[in-house]
């Protein structure tokens, strides 16, 4: 400890010696470096944005507090030891982010304390790096190791920050130091991440996009042109791996990535930063032009794919990250910088933060000149797969009053985070999550929670089908939860539409279970003269022969009211089943309605209320069930469902009208229409036309749904009546009750 | 229908001559009305002030927008119906509140549209009242009925605000149309509330001061002096009732009523509004200056008795209930009118609401002139019942970072709403509440949820003991949970103190259970030089035979970690007990730790970790249950406790630290320190001075707590080593390790 320190007080008079002739030599000959993610043009630019006290200023303001309070602190690379979460990984990822902002810090001031901090600390690193084995607690079975992190995904990142951070000090450093820190550090991490774990480095997933960007911006940085052919190409450079093969297959044509929108805001990140690097080193290949600008349609995707700030939590999802998220800030100013599209700007404001790059400042500029204009969410089919034909993921928003959406998941399983639910659904009303799903099983980084990683619960309970709101045949999950077969079989978007009267998608799957077919159709309907919004569901199960049918919907709240009977389980409860994830749930009560409407209301937290009216044939039993159960170290948040099931039938619809109602203020002392509204609904098919008369608060609604692939009706008959039509969806006032 | 509008056409013509001459003549003569809350020289001012467009204004603006669309409809003052939240309550509510409003717009906008909307509903409601009997859905058993509403608690409300109105707009009115109003619809409604329901009216309770004030303040305006005086000093005017009795009775001297911030919150409208009409009209009684200005601590009390701007939820308390309350705007705004404390000003502020009154216009002006200054938030002893002597409600508050409070509750019942939860306490970090209180169980208003009344569940549940976290004895409550038997028993205060260390306080009882005492003793602790705060709890149970001692800690969050094995039951579960509130509790883990410290790790929902470190001798079994047991209707909601169970001991103490730490941030992907840094505690007690050594975080602490009354000890010997001892409570760094 002594030593290292006194060793560093020798270097100093030469390294500040040298340090000065290169200030005054750097502005008469060109440096070549940075030449990264940012070059020396860039950097002018960035200094004279910051003389102007706008919000680039302010963002470098309160950057500089923080890393000037960092490197104040002695430096602290220790040897690993810990897996995520814990001390020395926590210790490591501070490190790179520390380095990078100080190697920016560096450029934005010319302070040499800064270069003087990312020196010591590779330096340190490069003492260290060729002491370690793999990491000790790394991941036997399902993930390559790291050497300073457990795991290499880490390590690869640790690369993509230290690479822009010594070419951002490049220039500041001894040839003495360069040589140890390139040789002892750099290179044997560059090739430990690519020649050393091929199946990662060629793998088509986030792992291998975070592995080819270290590499090939280290290839940037050391002059080293093969391996950045490696990664755009793969290891044998014949481009059936590699960061391009990567665009060409992790996107569809939509810039859907296949893992759902929390790993395409992850992934997002190792793209957006090498696609920026290979822009500024090889604007030849035009790469943000790349298969129809599928990075920039990515970008957007992203920002599609969030409801009130917060991205849909599908598949292996920690539920609170959303469009703030440090990966997203850094796409939304690359796309800002790209296309100088001001929606992006909204975006940006809403985001709160600046990043301090040479995009950064684009929008910091911008945002100062009040150039934002509002973003616009939409209503949108993201076709799934390659091609776009693997399925898609649906969002439905209310053009109403812009305050719900909707979405729908025909799309294919996502890999090995993807979870077992074909044709489900979330539903969203005034910023709040309504009709839900668990998202992930996961107390990330926290060390007692099965080490911070995904947790037991998250295979047996979180990603089985019954965890969400679709159908499942005889309490087996989808694909009999086999991820390969998943992988190999996707749901089919039948029709998506999209009018002044709401949106409509209809999906099907048959290859979910053996000899079934599951059809769904789900619209988001406008009823204009309620200045209302409602949900209407309609999921078909046809077998060929008799099953039992389960089709949950987990809400949020609290039951207030239900229109039949059923008994609780009052002073024993009883798991729902033995496997499957059913034996995670607690069986609260059950009733069998009467045919006819039977309704459930509950009240979320936020004090509005909520009716799903479920059209029954007085065979479907509903089971109230709580998750909770098989849960031995408490992983399980205690979450609610509704389980619609038919017991033994080939064959079956489950059809439900949604209704957001009322105003639960207790503070206030005033509750609003807590009672639904829905007084009768009939439904009626005939070949790809549904039509549903629903009343509502004295109105009489025809409601007309055509799931055909290209609706071609301009009219139909109802009860004798003509009526006109339009593509896919079409509400029709019958009559307003006297008042 | 018609009737009615075309009666009121023929009326207009009339009034509106009148209303012009009475226009000019009002600021020739001085006229007597207003004069209840406001004076004609009170609105002169407030006329001024209106053209100052300030925060006054802008109240009145925002106001108008709604009572202008409200005097567009057409009146509708329907017959009686419906019971708490059903249409015709709601509409009877809305009406009040309109009247009263729109009589203040005339008086500040002199527009006879506002008048005249206000006289006819007067005389709508004087039409209907003389054929009403007792309202359909009164209460048979619990309370004396209304008319106009369920309850007469409501139709007191009603008064309050009509009888302002009417004064308000009395110059308006015709005397043929006085005459109808107030023999046809006042004067009934008042003889009704007092002589006609001399157990609610004499009653020394909030609803007595309801009736009190409606009664009083309609005798002021109708120029009724005896009316005066029996709502000041009873029916029977011999000062053994009313309101002055209500004043002597229902505060404590510091202003603590019985029943709890919630109900202060509630009762203490009726009581500000009457006080400020007997200032204006007997200004000699000096109302405000009465007990050494005890509604003065009252409104200061209620404000002391919130956090993050929410009462503490003892008792029957909806916890949405807050600072932000009509109630406690008006109160605010009365204190600040009489005391002109610019402390009362930051109050406002966050209230962020202006009522139209001249109290609301002087805080309105000395808002807009930027005088508020910080609201002092005190750790107190609130002495309980008339004498201050009933036990006392205590408040902590951690000076270190400001951001923790702690309620101990060694108070006294607080009559039918109070809850047998003798000793219990509550903790709050960080704006959140982490030591948990059920508060009622009670869906306010919502009709399908038990009426919107209290559920069945408030009686067997939340009022029970085990619904709190204090001693439940032989799983029987407090005073065997008989309301007369708690409201004639106290526990004591013992001590309390507050330094520079923290806070403590210690409560007794010995009439909870026969022969058994409880003790208990909770220090908000600073450990200064980790800037941290911990809580201390020590509670003792004395009994004479053996016992089985239960006690609960209720949590908000999601277990993350325990150091001792437990038994989780995972696939079914049962009621902890069958009455008492047990029969509502699953069962779901439980487990006997060794000896020595039991630690339990919780994550709660904004991210911080809470370990409750327990002190224990191996005897003791930690039970881990979840509401909702029992429950047919759900009408409970889920929440979490740990219960540490002493099964058969004559006595015993339950020693815990309590800790909070770290943070979980999922969408930044860190957490910070999710493991307790206690690592050993030591306890001691000789006499009453408590020692407790707490190693944490590498600093080892040595904490004194002297219990006596008044302590004297200016020092103690440990372990050899002799130690400074302030007044209550020091804390003593012993070392810290090394690093």
């Amino acid at each position: 400890m002594l030593l290292r320190i006194s060793s560093r007080t020798v270097y100093q008079p030469f390294a500040l010696i040298f340090l000065l002739i290169w200030a005054v030599a750097s502005f008469a000959a060109e440096s070549k470096h940075p030449h990264l993610i940012v070059t020396n043009a860039d950097i002018e630019q960035m200094r004279l944005a910051l003389a102007d006290k706008g919000r680039f200023h302010s963002a470098f303001e309160k950057e500089k507090q923080r890393i000037d309070r960092l490197i104040k602190e002695s430096i602290n690379v220790p040897v690993p030891k810990d897996g995520g979460g814990g001390y020395t990984h926590e210790q490591h990822k501070q490190n790179y982010q520390a380095m990078y902002t100080a190697g920016m810090f560096y450029q934005l001031t010319q302070q040499q304390k800064y270069a003087e901090y990312v020196r010591n600390m590779l330096l340190d690193y490069a003492e260290l790096y060729p002491t370690l084995d793999v990491h000790p607690k790394r991941k036997v079975k399902s993930q390559n190791p790291g050497k300073l992190f457990w795991q290499s995904l880490n390590e690869a990142m640790w690369l993509v920050y230290t690479i822009q951070a010594y070419d951002l000090v490049h220039d500041a450093l001894s040839a003495e130091e360069r040589q140890k820190i390139e040789q002892q550090l750099l290179r044997p991490v560059a090739i430990f991440l690519s020649e050393g774990q091929p199946s990662t480095f060629d793998k088509i997933h986030n792992h291998g996009t975070w592995a080819t960007a270290g590499v090939g911006m280290a290839g940037y940085v050391l002059d080293e042109p093969e391996w950045v052919k490696k990664a755009l190409y793969g290891l044998d450079k014949s481009g059936k791996a590699g960061f391009i093969k990567q665009l060409d297959e992790l996107f569809s044509p939509q810039g859907y990535y296949n893992e759902g929108p929390y790993y395409q805001r992850f992934a997002l990140l190792p793209f957006v930063t090498f696609a920026r690097a290979v822009d500024r080193n090889d604007p030849d290949l035009k790469i943000f032009q790349y298969r129809d600008s599928v990075l920039l349609k990515a970008i957007d995707t992203t920002i599609q794919l969030s409801y009130n700030g917060l991205f849909y939590p599908i598949n292996d999802a920690i539920k609170s990250k959303g469009i703030e998220t440090i990966e997203l800030v850094h796409g939304v100013a690359a796309a800002y910088a790209i296309t100088k599209d001001p929606i992006y700007l909204d975006i940006a404001q809403q985001q709160n933060r600046i990043v301090l790059t040479a995009d950064g400042m684009q929008v910091a500029n911008a945002l100062d000149e009040g150039s934002a204009k509002p973003y616009p969410f939409k209503s949108v089919a993201f076709g799934d797969g390659r091609d776009g034909d693997q399925g898609a993921l649906v969002v439905m928003r209310a053009e109403q009053n812009g305050e719900q959406a909707l979405l729908f998941k025909p799309a294919s399983q996502g890999l090995g985070h993807g979870h077992f639910d074909k044709l489900t659904w979330q539903f969203y009303d005034k910023g709040n999550e309504i009709v839900s799903d668990y998202g992930a099983a996961r107390f990330l980084n926290v060390e007692a929670k099965f080490g911070g990683r995904y947790l037991p619960e998250n295979e047996s309970f979180a990603k089985q089908t019954i965890a969400h709101n679709t159908v499942v045949v005889d309490e087996t999950s989808h694909f009999d939860g086999d991820v390969d077969k998943g992988n190999q079989h996707w749901p089919r978007l039948i029709t998506f539409n999209n009018n002044q009267f709401g949106t409509l998608a209809a999906g099907s799957i048959d290859s979910a279970y053996p000899d079934t077919r599951l059809d769904r159709t789900l619209a988001l309907v406008n009823l204009s003269e309620l200045k209302r919004t409602i949900v209407i569901d309609i999921f078909t199960v046809n077998g060929n022969a008799p099953h039992q049918f389960d089709l949950p919907l987990y809400y949020s709240g609290q039951i207030i009211d239900t229109n039949f009977p059923y008994q609780a389980n009052t002073t024993s409860m009883h798991a729902v089943g033995k496997k499957n994830g059913y034996q995670h749930l607690w069986l609260t009560a059950s009733g069998t309605p009467d045919s006819g409407l039977a309704k459930v209301t509950w009240l979320n937290e936020n004090g509005r209320f909520y009716t799903v009216s479920n059209l029954v044939d007085g065979r479907e039993t509903f089971l109230f069930a709580q998750t909770g159960a098989n849960d031995p170290d408490f992983n399980l948040r205690n979450e609610k469902t509704i389980i619609r099931r038919v017991a033994d039938s080939p064959r079956h619809t489950f059809f439900a009208v949604l209704e957001p109602h009322g105003e639960y203020n207790p503070s206030e002392e005033y509750t609003l229409n807590a009672d639904s509204d829905v007084s009768s609904i009939q439904y009626s098919k005939e070949g790809s036309l549904n039509l549903v008369e629903v009343e509502i608060a004295e109105h009489r609604y025809l409601i007309a749904l055509d799931t055909a692939k290209t609706p071609t009706s301009d009219g139909f008959y109802y009860n004798g009546q003509s009526f006109a039509m339009q593509k896919g969806l079409t509400v029709h006032l019958l009559n307003r009750q006297q008042e």
